[in-house]
This record gives structure tokens, C-alpha cells and sequence, in this order.
């Protein structure tokens, strides 16, 4: 997706020669105008496939999903990494691995928003080391249902989630993938 | 917002005669359709404030503002609840009392998103006691940049968040406000 990159060119940072911030449009700051088109370059890619539901993970995927859930037509469940008053009491969980936060975390989604009949998109900003997709697909899995694909905005082609999530031979799909940070600047893969 | 009044009636349920779930389409699973009559209705009571940004606070503010930023033409700003090397270094921080999650937490916004000519729109979910939205109110304080308005979708009328913050002279529009539970059913205010 060319205008992703020149966006990712023109206003991202790297930080400690490794984290790409893309903090001004993507996961702090929102360019809703950015996000509808990445909506509808996730609807192009898996309009074929029946999807009737988005699933993503709090905070960052949750924008992007919502305004990508408006191309499909369907609604968006969001898992939820804190336990709150507000959440069901009965929960698929599945552990994940933060590499950003450096911490392990529980992924929760109440049961009864995931049925064994759905068809579901799988939407985040960012692939790295794959352990939050691999939470979503767990909870998925356990509940019978059937992950239809996986559109991701940014994934770092230099760390192997993206690796693990193809050979498990689900259809994922990366706007963009960043092969490395090399002297400050991001090589992108062709 | 005889149609959101009407969903509440419909699918919500009531926890511990206090907790008002709107999980299955508010702040867990997400009725996009939902989120653009309430996109809609925000942009009719705020259209002439010329708004240029909108501000939440994650998790469940974050889907309500990218919808509604559709019809306002502006970026949305979340606030982040925990720190993370995705976070910018130089952030507005303010403490905040959960009463959902029995807490103290900081809520941060780097800097560089919020600047003194902003006249800022706040968005979130639910207004009970009113902490998350008194801390975002700070940040955008320390920023000496304006609040224009707050839209909120459910007010708890029974709690004290809505009178402490018209108090303060703000414009504060609750899309519906509940006055109490009893014997399990809401109680809506006319």
C-alpha cells in the first residue's frame, strides 16, 4: 500500500533503532481520513470471504477496526487486557507476551460475543513477534469459530510473528512490511 | 436519544443493581451502525464549536471517536493508561481514581498532540464519577489548549460526574442519562 509507506516515511520515527513510532497517525494520534483508507484496502483484500465479524485487541487495533468495520458491515469485539466490573464473568482467555510493554497479560472476550458460526477478520496496527494474534487466534480456536483472515497495517518483517502466523497457513495480510531500521531509516520490503 | 434509549432498554443488562452492561454494543462488542447515529448526534450539538480535535481515553472512548471524528473532518487523540515504548518520552500526565477497576492509574498524552490553539471535543462512554474525564480535562488544561465540549454517551445521574463537571461551566452533552436502577430496570431521566 504505497500511500501507507509514504506516510510511514514522511511521518514516522525510530526510536532506539528498532521501535517504529508511528504515534502522529496510527496508535496515539488517529488519521480517520488514513484509516478509511486502510478500511477499505482491508475490504478489498477479504471482501470474499464472508466475514461477519472483527476481532481485535485494546487500544491500538480498536480505531482501525471500527472504521474498517464500516466497509464489511459487521460488528467489531474488541479483547480486553484488564479485568473490569464491565466485563462478563464468563471469558475465553488466552496468556500473551508483550514485547513493547515487556510483561505477560491476559486476553479476554466474553463468550457469548464469539460463536462457533462466525467467519471472523482478525485486525491490528502492528505484527512484531505475533504473540497478541496468536492470543486472538487462541480464543478464536476455542471457540469453535474460524479465522477468515488477519489484516495487519505494519508488520515487521524482521521479527518472526509473521513467519509463525503463515505457517500456521492463515491468510494474512500486511499493508506494509519493514524488513529493518537501518542508520534511522526504514527498509521497506519491495 | 430516543434510539440509543431505546437500545439500552433492549440489550442492556444490569450487574450488582449498579453496573449498567452494554457489552454487546457500546464497550465491548461494537455496533458500528450504532456508533454512527451516535457519531451523528454529537456532530449536530457540536457542529459549531469548530472543533479541530478530538480527545478520549482508551479503551472504550477510542471506537465512539474515530466514528465521530468522520463527521467533524478531525484526528482523534487517545489518552493512554499505561506506559509503553510506543509512548513518547514528553507526555501531559493526570492521575486518575477508577471506580470500575478499584484503581489509581495515569493517564498521558505526549505533548507534541495537544497545543494551545486546539479547541478539543471529549469523548468517552460512560460519565459516573467523572475521574477519567476530570484528568483529561487537566491534560488539556496544562496544554492551554480549550475545551469546546464533552459528549458523553451514558451519564450516571446518579453519580456526582455530571454536576461536578457543569459546574465548571462546561458544555457537557450526555446522549442519554440514567437516573437509577430499580428492582433490576433503568431508570432514564426525561
Amino acid at each position: 500500500m504505497e500511500y501507507l509507506k509514504n506516510r510511514i516515511i514522511k511521518d514516522s520515527t525510530v526510536k532506539d533503532n528498532n521501535i517504529i513510532m508511528v504515534d502522529s497517525f496510527l496508535n496515539h494520534q488517529l488519521d480517520i481520513k488514513l484509516l478509511n483508507k486502510i478500511g477499505k484496502e482491508f475490504y478489498e483484500r477479504f471482501k470474499d470471504k464472508n466475514i461477519n465479524k472483527i476481532l481485535t485487541i485494546e487500544a491500538s487495533g480498536i480505531a482501525i477496526a471500527a472504521i474498517t468495520a464500516q466497509y464489511f458491515d459487521v460488528d467489531v469485539v474488541f479483547a480486553k487486557k484488564t479485568l473490569s466490573t464491565n466485563l462478563d464473568d464468563n471469558t475465553y482467555e488466552s496468556k500473551v507476551n508483550s514485547y513493547t510493554k515487556n510483561e505477560t497479560y491476559t486476553v479476554r472476550v466474553a463468550k457469548k460475543f464469539i460463536n462457533k458460526q462466525d467467519k471472523i477478520l482478525i485486525i491490528d496496527d502492528f505484527l512484531a513477534n505475533g504473540k497478541a494474534l496468536e492470543g486472538l487466534i487462541d480464543i478464536i480456536d476455542q471457540a469453535n469459530a474460524k479465522v477468515e483472515g488477519i489484516g495487519i497495517v505494519i508488520e515487521k518483517g524482521f521479527q518472526k510473528g509473521g513467519d509463525i502466523i503463515r505457517e500456521k497457513g492463515l491468510d494474512l495480510e500486511s499493508l506494509v512490511i519493514i524488513d529493518g531500521v537501518k542508520d534511522g531509516s526504514i527498509i521497506f520490503r519491495e
